[in-house]
């Protein structure tokens, strides 16, 4: 098959809803004019797409995971080496890595504030203070920071597991004590040595941070001091090809959120993004469409990421959901009609799960999906919608199928047998 | 989500059905004034379900597991651990369960009745004359009868297999001998051993039973004596979280047939039964609508199995099962209109298996399903029938993931992912 052919896969996070009243029982997608979308409907191929099965509900990290070829039943990494791809650290296959937040802590270690009022500023710095510190003669230690009040902590060494408990007391549990990190079973001793370094973090971190420069300023301006360390997520790495590497595609990710750029990251695809990528309903779409527009002369997959779909539902707001589905579907207008190729790229639709304004969390619903391009079997489905979908020729795939149905087109998948 | 929502499934045993000539090619469902269904149908989002796999064909028992959440293709344990679990009694992970069935043979061990003419009185008496009998000093046994002519038998020791054979012949084969009992696969010694024991309980059972005076008054009374034992059917408890246990719910089943109540018991529900639960198209349906709103304000997830379809369709009894739809319609009504909460309530329709009149078996024709409630993506199916759900927004999905589907909407399902 021809080696120019090339794909683009929007995925829209959270974009699968149900029947709501005030919309007179249409979901968000339903009601929004979407022109681009029900185009690339009427002249693609369209279904229903369920993350892995249907019935099972996944986490946004699980849903880009199967979109991105692996099969997360199969391999589940926890969030501490995706974070840890997000920001540019390579696992080896021993370590161990955790997702941390700089949190505030009152003197007798209650969580005051989980995010250290979501600070912006000077966490580079903070990181530095703490990297590299010797916990233990047998471990090494990168600490580094992330986006806002987010970072990772990789630990190296030949006796770490990551069966270990969280020191972070979680969402909502303002007020609680910090945690002391524990083997999830006890007398595994690679587990409770592991928990015994990471509280020795901890420690360190509220040692090192709590009368540091940066905050003895924040606590001059009034803001609660980034005075501590909470880890959660422990996962180590698991050694798999990635998608880039089993295809052979030179993959590229339009994306401005750390779990879905950590994935890609993993996946072997170049990162095209911008501070004014927010990941949320303000994100700059004009800065995507440009960016996708560049990605697509430099790879031969790109995959384009818009998060702003699934805030707009956990705050259960249709009608920004509607407002942002329509924003969204312009930029995708512009990238088509921007298309230097347009009779040589694949287009597909998808989601990572759907997440219901009513319910306000992800559910088990399947996505609608399409794949248009010049010689698909284009059925009888005219717009993009959960409903319409359901009458289209793929019927109901899961996402790891989607995908390689998508590659398939390009020409760039393997034929099993002779 | 809100854990004030509820759900009932409706399993229609053996309802799926193929086109009858007499009946202008259409199935029994389909002739079936069905009011009540069809209003599902028409408010719900309805599809095709297979067990476990397009083409594959169950018994009851498999389909019902695959109902409960259990996957049959990694977990089947035989009946006899079911059977066990229907009568109450409880097994230890080594324990070996078998079915047994009270016979009637001659002299010469030849089986004149399989069911000792289906005998309804005194088997309690004759199992316990058999019960705690010393076979041998490394295994205990617990004999216990079930409804009818049917019995339980458990085997606890440490050296037992349940790869063994039965002794009895099996349906239709009355004239022929009862069989002596072999392991599987000869030289295994646990299965010797235990195939020995077995045929030391099916002798013993002869000498304690045949001039029993519970048979003596049934000679003198023209019926065939129940004076031996037959078995079959020996399997392991194999340890499984159960439904509820997965899942944090209180479930609770409506049922009269003794294999759904034995899968409903290992599945850690409540039992909703009566006498007058017959397990045939003679049922007492209004007891079932009334054990069912009674169990409703006790769980949050309701199964209630109706076993008169399967019973009609074996006899190839199309008018029948028509009749007995229409009735199981009306209770479904009574159930419906009784409702507390409708609008936090969710309604599943769905069957263990096709079994078609004209066959008078089990096929593997999926079986038409609808999840109605307040929230579902309503299509445009309006009754429900096999070749009308086929155009539902469900397409097609299996027995566990329509569970899934099902309780995912009352909010109970885990997340898997972040």
């Amino acid at each position: 098959m021809a080696p120019t052919r090339k794909a683009i896969m929007f995925i829209l996070d959270g974009l699968g809803d149900r029947p709501i009243k005030e919309l007179g029982g249409r979901t968000p997608l339903e009601s929004a004019a979407t022109p681009w979308f029900d185009s690339l409907a009427s002249r693609g191929i369209c279904g229903l797409m369920d993350p892995l099965a249907p019935g099972i509900r996944v986490g946004t990290d699980v849903g880009h995971l199967a979109l991105f070829g692996y099969n997360p039943l199969r391999v589940y990494w926890g969030r501490g080496p995706i974070e840890a791809a997000g920001v540019g650290l390579k696992l080896d296959p021993r370590d161990v890595a955790l997702r941390c937040n700089f949190a505030t802590v009152d003197t007798n270690w209650m969580v005051a504030d989980r995010r250290a009022g979501r600070i912006r500023h000077g966490t580079s710095v903070l990181a530095e203070a703490l990297s590299g510190a010797q916990l233990d003669n047998t471990v090494e230690m990168v600490f580094k920071e992330a986006t806002e009040h987010r970072a990772v902590l990789v630990l190296r060494g030949k006796e770490l597991s990551a069966e270990i408990t969280n020191s972070d007391p979680g969402a909502g549990r303002e007020g609680q004590p910090v945690r002391t990190v524990r083997a999830r079973r006890p007398g595994v001793p690679m587990a409770e040595h592991t928990a015994d370094i990471v509280n020795r973090f901890v420690r360190l971190s509220y040692e090192v941070l709590n009368d540091h420069p940066v905050n003895r300023a924040r606590r001059q301006n009034g803001q609660p001091p980034a005075n501590i360390v909470l880890t959660r997520g422990a996962g180590m790495a698991v050694r798999m090809r990635s998608l880039a590497d089993r295809f052979h595609i030179t993959g590229g990710c339009v994306v401005g959120e750390s779990t879905v750029k950590g994935i890609a990251l993993m996946s072997g695809f170049r990162i095209y993004t911008s501070p004014s990528l927010t990941a949320n309903v303000d994100t700059d779409l004009n800065e995507k469409a440009r960016l996708t527009l560049e990605a697509l002369r430099e790879c031969n997959f790109v995959v384009v990421h818009i998060k702003g779909t699934d805030i707009a539902s956990h705050e259960n707001d249709y009608r920004g959901k509607i407002e942002f589905l329509e924003k969204t579907d312009a930029m995708v207008g512009t990238v088509l009609e921007a298309l230097e190729s347009p009779d040589q790229t694949y287009i597909g639709l998808t989601a990572d799960h759907s997440t219901p304004c009513g319910i306000r969390e992800h559910t088990a619903d399947p996505v609608p999906v399409v794949v248009a391009g010049d010689d698909v079997l284009v059925d009888s489905v005219e717009r993009y919608g959960e409903r319409d979908c359901a009458h289209g020729g793929l019927l109901r795939i899961n996402a790891n199928e989607f995908l390689l149905t998508l590659l398939d087109f390009i020409g760039v998948t393997y034929r099993f047998g002779v």
